[in-house]
């Protein structure tokens, strides 16, 4: 992938997406020690940067593919993106979701018209029910993440925020799957200027720190995390681009999400979910590392459940 | 007060604010049938609009008075706006909180630097501690609505919303003490184009809507309602200013407040406080008057206590 591709992608989407506003906050950036823009993935369209990989996906698909519909399986933020890219553009959306997601996150999937197949909370469940699907309705297969189109499109925010504050010297994005981080991580390495690109994810689910650390796909003995966005492993297509463009992964404590998140809506009066807090979390971690300097944080979303607050 | 005395009060306090954003949600557009633009004075300096009042009126004090310090009672957030306005230009703040004020808000007026008396629950025993350290310390004391130079403060904020929508229909604002609403009014009657203001509050402290009816102010025999900052009664200076410029005042449930919270923050992703969500709650209730208008919402604070909301 290219400079000019993700540039094109930006173009593409534009019409579909909103350009989110990037907010700041002197109390934050005391804190921190640093120089902070949050570029508010929470308020994109659906609640979360997956929009923008979702949309760009979609419209990809030949005329003949879209009327046939796309299928997915998410926990949750990708159901939602495309289920809302679909009705966007006039095409059926079946969307595979594990039993354990999000009531809130379901409710909205249904909302924006997408067509819901329940299965049990593993990979492998999640795969069989959406190929089945992929069958019986000939419908399209789109990754949630591992996908070069939906990676050019998480890309996007951090194309923005580039564009608004170019002379950044760390982004930082949770890692989940790889789609947003790598996709932040092909947009600092095109447009930043020394930008380097760090990860964060929950040491509960610390798959990408140990991928980097054997150099292949890790995955996870268990899934214990407040995070819920951040549960899946890397995928075939991000796990190379993170091991050439992210310099750096920081873990973080469930204690510290919730904390980093706490201090966001008090203080930004922004609601933003748990995996959308982590990469503040990790960088008031490691604040030492970031003393003084520009720092983009991606706020990758905020659908929360309200009826299920860590406080 | 004329035209020229809200102009100059925004160019004199204008380095000391925020020029919060107005955001919009087609959901919540579709939801409520009207073009909704909401005045995110949540994002405002402290949490809340009384930031505008509180420096506008510290601004206007002579440096004598200013040396001496600044002494008010409020339950929350004219208490914060004043601590930080005493804090930004240099002066000391003392501040008379009821015992019942939220937690988080007596926490910030000590960031802040302000000195807090607690006192009992009642306008008396706020008034009788305000006073005495009056006379004590020789300290200004500033009303936190029943003031001119506070409710021009307060009305910069419909200003911005009027100078970046001038055709708005109707501007909504929360009605309490009368500081934010009477400022709105003003702001409608110079700046709109047959602007009508609308008042807000919840039916257990309906004072205001009461007072407009009996032509005199009236108190409220009891103050249960979420929205704690609507708990005062109208004062001398406000309430003739919202009889002459005030349309109407639309009452709601404490039902109606938390549903309307809970859209807000989970359609626009934004925390606002309970009283912050009373005009939205209003507009809802009474939605057919509004069919098709362009409406400004002032979303006047978000200092919530995350651990006791109402969800």
């Amino acid at each position: 992938m290219q400079k000019e591709d993700l540039l094109r992608c930006h173009e593409k989407i534009r019409p579909f997406i909103h350009r989110t506003p990037v907010m700041t906050s002197h109390l934050l950036n005391e804190l921190a020690g640093a120089e902070l823009f949050f570029k508010c993935e929470n308020l994109q369209r659906m609640g979360a940067f997956k929009m923008r990989g979702g949309v760009h996906a979609a419209l990809n698909l030949s005329p003949d593919q879209q009327q046939r519909g796309v299928v997915t399986h998410s926990s949750g933020n990708f159901a939602q993106a495309l289920a809302l890219a679909a009705k966007t553009l006039g095409i059926k959306a079946y969307i595979v979701m594990p039993s354990n997601a999000p009531a809130v996150k379901k409710r909205a999937v249904e909302a924006y018209g997408g067509m819901i197949t329940e299965c049990a909370p593993t990979l492998q469940a999640r795969e069989a029910a959406a190929s089945k699907i992929q069958q019986e309705k000939g419908a399209a297969f789109l990754h949630p993440y591992d996908d070069h189109e939906v990676i050019l499109g998480q890309g996007t925010a951090a194309l923005e925020l580039l564009e608004d504050h170019p002379d950044l010297n760390y982004l930082i994005a949770p890692v989940g799957g790889g789609g947003l981080i790598s996709g932040t991580a092909l947009a600092a390495h095109f447009f930043g200027k020394n930008c380097q690109t760090i990860g964060a994810e929950p040491f509960a689910v610390d798959d990408a720190y140990r991928s980097l650390q054997s150099g292949k796909i890790e995955s996870n003995a268990s899934t214990d995390t407040i995070a819920d966005g951040l549960k899946t492993n890397l995928g075939e297509k991000t796990f190379p681009l993170i091991q050439q463009h992210v310099q750096k992964i920081i873990r973080v404590e469930e204690s510290e999400i919730v904390a980093a998140m706490r201090l966001i809506w008090e203080r930004m009066k922004l609601v933003v979910e748990p995996s959308g807090a982590v990469p503040f979390a990790a960088l008031l971690r490691e604040k030492a590392n970031f003393y003084q300097k520009k720092v983009g944080v991606i706020l990758s979303g905020g659908n929360v459940d309200l009826s299920n607050l860590p406080f």
